[in-house]
């Protein structure tokens, strides 16, 4: 289950080659992302409208693409401007193309109905894009569904066990209970899962960032947003400071984002920013690193239940207090899943 | 086709560390089995009532098994013992436990009513524990279904063909008609083949168990059990001896069975024993080298005849004289597969 | 789809030894051919009547194939001779032949109706076996079905951009539209695609087999013919020649099949000759290199174009000008298939 009529990252912004394109398939459509000359993206169907070869096969010609079987050459609407040995091509000649954003070195891709694409519900992925937070990019490949791995990110109390041994001393955030709210950030329908977790040690990454002698008051506030993006702000912050002095805090925000690429297969997109006046290579990458440790112990985890559940399609789960996030997000999903096949129904009858 | 209501092989004992598990899907059910501090064996599903996944990618705990994804503990009965956070685990979280038995060094699962599960059904596979017996022993995985391979040991006429090189001058052996009985030993079910070889030279490692300066008589007498055992006495012994003189004789038992992995998989746990009053370390290396490189044949020659077999579903078999004993067991596991069906259905109307 | 009434290639002659076989699946089934001491071509189905196993994991006895399980041996009329331990084979112990013939290097099987096999109907190759025709022989496998590769070779527009390395200069031959006849051949069904292309540089390799001081005018000329096959006279002449004036010309000749393995795997059997009164060792291996170096090109097409057909079942495809004679060669296919369906009803009517 997958909604149509949102955002979906399709690639990170330094992935698309000024002179190139990239090929990535989203819910199940193969699609090929570009940037003209003039630095406009676009997205096509990474399909020839004559044979159905992939376009990405043939090359970038200017601000067109030529399909490498019999040359049909498409520009960045989707039209075909030529079909070597026809004086016009046919009117009918063309490829999908679809609504495509850039925000914060995200490339979003619509993959619903054109004319309900809205910026306004573009993530807000700031610390992608700001002078004062560094990070280094990331993207990793998983052969489950998203909807498993929005489960993982949505209930924390895995850290303990899937992450003993990356991200020790995690028990404490592992078990302190969240509050879970709606979020009400204009254009964006997700949840607020919020987390403090007092008066504990700092953990070894936190000196590289601040000058810390005591223990720390943690936090961790993400919001969990549709389709699938978590965007985290967590921190530290020296146990005597006030909770609005943040001169001694260590500040980090989150972004992840999840796309799938198949009903069984995962995009995922993140990065972990620290706010600092200048980057520090060694932390920028020991950051990454952990993330990447952390992240490869989650795909293992999930693999594995995935492969279970494909054993016993439907068999029960035992609802525990952990997932009250992830319960009340896959219901989120599924009434936009109803509300979006309730829309086109409505749509298909009147028109 | 496969039945339920019998015991299974899912491990040699050894294969059981003292303070792991061994994790084995049996019946297309992923299965956990260990050995408590005590000495009990358990088996529960490798699957977390919580989220599925699988407790095999969690941790020995004592005599419990902690899942490693959110950190559900559960004890030797399949009892939830913990749920981190919680103070106490709902009643309803629980893993299936499948009654397990231990005899002779193979541990047994039984996969159906555990009300019916009853120790008379296990196999008498003695020589894997005699001080007088001595084997290595081994496993092998197949991709094919269990019951190919039941073909195979219930028809010795491809001795001659499958092994013609490793198991040479056995074509008397393949081509002595066995005669078939029943089995009437309480508790089981299933076929005694037995095959009688007068006056044939001895196979070159014969000797090296006993003196033979002549030919010998040769005997194969085994029982084949539902749901997949063979159980073999076999041996030689000079002309010139009386039958009920086993003084020169040669003497071997081979305990054979096969778990239905899925469907189309299986496990095979074998041994093949010679009987002396202390093991040599070379006989035993021998014999099982052998058995190795015969039972790599028939694998080889399995897996063919299945990728025919799934190339044209339900093509006829030409029945011929030596498939007699094969499909009498294939009727027999037919009729208690049915009887089991008829029953579930029963009780469930009664329950 | 694919036609069973007819000759398909499954091998070159050299790729079946005096003393063994070659196992071949076509059209989905197994198939295993031979040649006797006579000279005598068989083709078996490689599946033994018994009980299922590839006789090609057996071995050659003489004009016999013995399975290598329980060791049936059957002669190349598919008789069984021998059933080890009985006296008499069964009747019924048979596996199935099929017609086959030769010609021309090329060893063809026939997958329908023996009773319509007709020599008449195997394709004109004379270059595979002609004293001033000389080549290197060719076999490739593709994981795509076979009417794609079809489609391939009866439009030349991708040669511009398929090849675009590898056949450099051929825009000139990849737009030069083609006329499209009916092949008139007695017992042959299929196209004739003639292109004339006047006054263009010859290609390097012309030089190797005759001196070319001048632009030449060439010609591509290949009947497509059922079920899949290209025989096609190729070449170039000075162009201060006349037509008939073959003296200073270059002549090729390529015969080119394709055999559906199964629904979506083919074998493609391939050569290009060249005319010569003697051959030219490094002109064979330079002409061959090419169209290896070539059709891998179009197999890496097309195996990304089937990806994307799996990918959206029934997606339309836009018809252009340059797919008239694949689609005029498809029609041909469906009316074939309709007509052997349909004989096929009324002869299990009237039988």
């Amino acid at each position: 289950m997958w909604l149509r009529n949102c955002w979906y990252v399709i690639a990170w912004e330094h992935e698309i080659p000024a002179d190139g394109f990239v090929a990535r398939t989203v819910l199940g459509e193969p699609l090929l992302v570009y940037r003209t000359a003039a630095g406009r993206l676009a997205v096509l169907e990474d399909r020839c409208c004559h044979r159905q070869a992939p376009l990405s096969k043939g090359r970038r010609e200017g601000d067109c693409i030529r399909c490498g079987y019999h040359g049909l050459k498409f520009d960045a609407d989707g039209a075909c401007v030529e079909v070597p040995g026809m004086e016009h091509p046919p009117q009918a000649a063309r490829v999908k193309t679809y609504p495509v954003a850039e925000r914060n070195k995200w490339v979003f891709v619509w993959m619903g109905d054109a004319a309900r694409a809205d910026l306004a519900m573009l993530p807000d992925n700031f610390s992608c894009n700001a002078a004062d937070w560094h990070y280094q990019p990331g993207y990793m490949h998983y052969e489950t569904p998203y909807l498993l791995i929005c489960d993982n990110l949505l209930d924390f109390s895995h850290l303990s066990y899937v992450h003993e041994k990356t991200l020790g001393g995690s028990t404490a955030i592992a078990l302190a209970r969240p509050s879970i709210e709606a979020v009400t950030e204009p254009g964006q329908r997700g949840l607020r899962v919020s987390r403090h977790v007092p008066n504990v040690p700092a953990p070894p990454y936190y000196s590289k960032i601040k000058q810390l002698s005591t223990n720390v008051d943690r936090w961790f506030i993400y919001d969990f947003l549709l389709p699938g993006t978590l965007l985290m702000r967590s921190g530290g912050r020296p146990v005597a400071d006030a909770p609005d002095n943040l001169r001694h805090a260590v500040q980090l925000h989150s972004c992840q984002t999840l796309t799938p690429e198949t009903a069984t297969t995962t995009h995922y997109f993140f990065q972990q920013a620290y706010q600092a006046d200048a980057p520090d290579a060694g932390v920028t990458a020991g950051i990454y690193q952990s993330l990447i440790a952390a992240f490869n112990e989650d795909r293992d985890m999930i693999t594995a239940q995935q492969r279970n559940l494909m054993s016993a399609p439907g068999a029960p789960m035992l609802p525990l207090y952990m997932d009250s996030a992830l319960v009340q997000f896959r219901r989120l999903v599924e009434a936009e899943a109803v509300a979006e096949a309730t829309a086109e129904a409505g749509g298909q009858g009147g028109g």
